[in-house]
């Protein structure tokens, strides 16, 4: 048998491959796109894409890329009448940055000139010094994420600590690797808080199973569950990764998404530099970020970075080796990376724009989490953290054990059950918290607050409904069918 | 000691990562990079990037993605003054298969439409029916061959055939997933084809030491070495793979540099289609493509794809899940990808300016082909093939016995001596044989022939001067310094 298959038969793949699991287009998703082709009207909640849901993008940086894309206009007499100065020049800018414009590979780290201007952003962030070598150019921050896991997995007998519920770019990636997810909870019933405590617990146990743990995710602010750590909890994360050497990644790609006041966003690698050595010279620090998310949402750019910090010269150079391979990160991004991290400076023909524009998808984003958070709330058997950052409301679902029982019989897992259900009746597509990860008994679905604000309290209203009416259907006795 | 590392430190990396060698941006490019640095002219002939070199971008292309990229731009009235009117009507039916435009994550696979585009391509291309289903976009075709690869690749015990000379995307991706590179070589003195017996006598010895080869690789037309495979070698390669149970990986990444007339291109798959069954219905076969080649030469923008043949429906669900995994290409080289496999037509406005720059850039890669091709069989101790297609001429350089003594006093490869004197010497950046494989004994440089027309002549002169000088100084007795 095994000699009759071919190398791309099922049976014969890589058996990584057909471990992993990527639930955010997964079966929830695959049946949404279905039901659409069929015509049904789906509102795509199913990840973060803000463009997908009408937000507009920004017009600065869109107008810089475009005269980069097509340089032959900056000798057009007539291009003033389209493009204001400031875009023009940065336009110039950035092609002078390139050596042959945006068809030319870049050197395989991006462009030296962008990974300047991103240590400058860094620095003026977290008042330290950032340095330009330690930062690479990514095609989103996924493909970071995945580079840097690759350098450290060797065997299954690698254990990567990972927080549940997580954002499964890091559970399938593992799986691809070959390693072990070694996760630890965050604390529904503390707003998604982090408790260190079971951090070591999570790490005793994984090494009484002859597991190595070697690195530790923290997801900051939190997805698909919302929270900002605080600065004391990030110090103890550190200290938690001196003393287990572990090297602490960094996924900071909702940085900008933050809506309260109490806790801002802080950077590990802040944190990092105020603590004392050995602690700041010794912790092994990789920190993400993105243009698909904040006020840009340019998912579909595909641009990300990541920082280095005390990272051995050595080290840097076979991550450099291995960028190598596919030769560059597309450099349409990068560009609108130098711009994510240089935006139009007070004065500047288009900063008011800017400012504009950018002040108010954050607001309505700050507006649309408290709306979505207030309307899970409010509906039976549902609970649910308020959305301190980040895109995604994660809210508990209590479901009843007679559906429970009816998933059993249908051959799902329950929060998928309800999620499919959810679909077919309001087009909502969202995805099951099994995606990523939940405590045993217990069950979510994840949802972006991405939804136009003016179409968020029909769906809010199309969800209470849907969600009377399956509980309401499933309800226990002394329920709703008791009168 | 072990105890003490850390994930990151060199010691305890993956040791596949470790393992992994990539020429093309190796020890000579960081040379090169040096020297530019200190104020040297370097002329990059290392890597196939002809934009870097001055090659100038296609108008129209560029024309639709700027638009694409500054949606807002199509309600300017002004907007007819810039941009023809068929460059604003494919902007508009490129924006349409988005949804959300080139700011939203796409289908992992790549937009449907733009597919839809390279099926109908590809059919009439080969004569045969396409599926838009079997066609994932990439960034690149580097990515999607690390896709397929890491499918294939379970263990140490599977093996790649691969060409020897090859693009060492090819061992590098193999030692980073930990796979066996099973080399045939191809036959220098018979213009680099390929003989089926050196494929068996492969095989039969990779068997004997415990290898299942799995795959078979050919790159048509040839980087390094320029060949173009005729339908018959095809044919028979096909018939080995059949025989064999290998999946063929066609990398067609340059098939539309042909620059004689006896041989053009023809794909694999059209060469499949034309057999009989079983081969025709049994042989998987996944061919690549890319917009970085051909007149586009759009490397930076990172676009790609591979069409798949023959493979079951639940190993296509496996890529698309992995694949999933990154969320998806960058859209808008995507957009590229769609321009590139449906030009304008005859009557467009923008078709005779179309034609005339993409002839314009083959014709005069045609005439550099032949240029260096005799550029370098002028020169002592070198012979040199003609590159019938791909970008890139091979020199065999005959090293005298007492260059090889002075290479291994120096500790360096025969071949990476030569390399790095000619650099020094004349700015000229190529790469080693030896990072692409070569008969034992036998030493080669790559380079490409993508560097302008005008200053081909004083390059070809700068390395004869070179060679001259280098000939002379490590010359046998016999040679220069007999009289
Ligand atoms: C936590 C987290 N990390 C990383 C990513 C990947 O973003 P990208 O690859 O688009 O930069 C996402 C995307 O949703 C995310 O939610
Ligand atoms: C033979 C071959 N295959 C694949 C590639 C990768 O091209 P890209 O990833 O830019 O599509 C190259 C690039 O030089 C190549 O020479």
């Amino acid at each position: 048998m095994e000699m009759s298959l071919k190398a791309l038969d099922y049976e014969s793949l890589n058996e990584n491959v057909k471990n992993c699991q990527y639930a955010v287009r997964g079966e929830l998703y695959l049946r949404a796109s279905e039901l659409q082709k069929e015509g049904k009207k789906i509102i795509f909640t199913n990840v973060g894409n803000p463009h997908a849901l009408g937000q507009k993008p920004l017009t600065f940086p869109r107008q810089v890329v475009a005269l980069c894309q097509a340089p032959f206009l900056l000798d057009d007499p007539n291009i003033g009448m389209i493009f204001p100065a400031d875009a023009i020049a940065r336009a110039k800018h950035y092609l002078s940055l390139t050596s042959g414009g945006l068809g030319a590979y870049s050197d395989s780290r991006g462009l030296p000139g962008v990974r300047k201007e991103v240590a400058e952003f860094i620095e003026r962030r977290d008042g330290y010094p950032s340095d330009p070598e330690l930062i690479f150019l990514t095609d989103g921050a996924s493909k970071g994420v995945m580079q840097i896991l690759n350098c450290v997995i060797r065997s299954q007998k690698d254990g990567i600590l990972v927080p549940v519920p997580q954002y499964p770019l890091y559970s399938a990636t593992i799986s691809l690797l070959g390693g072990t997810l070694v996760p630890y909870y965050l604390e529904e019933s503390e707003n998604w808080g982090l408790d260190v405590n079971n951090l070591r617990q999570s790490v005793a146990q994984a090494r009484s199973q002859g597991i190595t743990v070697r690195a530790m995710v923290i997801i900051n602010p939190g997805n698909p569950t919302g929270q900002c750590l605080s600065e004391a909890n990030l110090r103890e994360i550190l200290r938690f990764c001196c003393d287990e050497r572990l090297v602490l990644l960094g996924d900071e790609v909702y940085q900008q998404n933050i809506y309260q006041d109490e806790r801002p966003f802080i950077s590990s690698k802040k944190v990092l530099m105020d603590m004392r050595a050995p602690i700041s010279k010794e912790v092994q620090l990789i920190s993400f970020h993105t243009v698909s998310k904040g006020y840009w949402g340019e998912c579909g750019q595909r641009g990300g970075y990541f920082e280095m910090t005390n990272i051995p010269p050595r080290t840097v150079e076979e991550i450099y080796k291995v960028a190598s391979i596919a030769l560059s990160p597309n450099v349409s991004a990068q560009i609108f990376m130098g711009l994510m991290v240089s935006p139009p400076k007070p004065g500047d023909i288009s900063h008011d724009q800017f400012v504009r524009e950018s002040k108010g998808i954050l607001e309505s984003l700050r507006r649309r989490a408290r709306m979505m958070t207030d309307g899970f709330n409010s509906c039976k058997n549902v609970v649910c953290n308020f959305t301190e950052g980040a895109m995604y409301s994660f809210p508990q679902i209590k479901l009843p054990s007679k559906a429970i029982e009816a998933a059993k019989q249908a051959g799902k897992v329950p929060d998928v059950f309800y999620c499919l259900k959810l679909l077919e009746a309001t087009g909502i597509s969202t995805v099951p918290g099994s995606g990523f990860g939940q405590k045993e008994g217990v069950f979510h679905l994840r949802t972006t607050i991405l939804p136009a604000e003016e179409e968020m309290p029909e769906i809010m209203d199309s969800f209470k409904k849907f969600n009377d009416e399956f509980m309401s259907q499933y309800g226990d006795n002394f329920g709703y069918s008791r009168m």
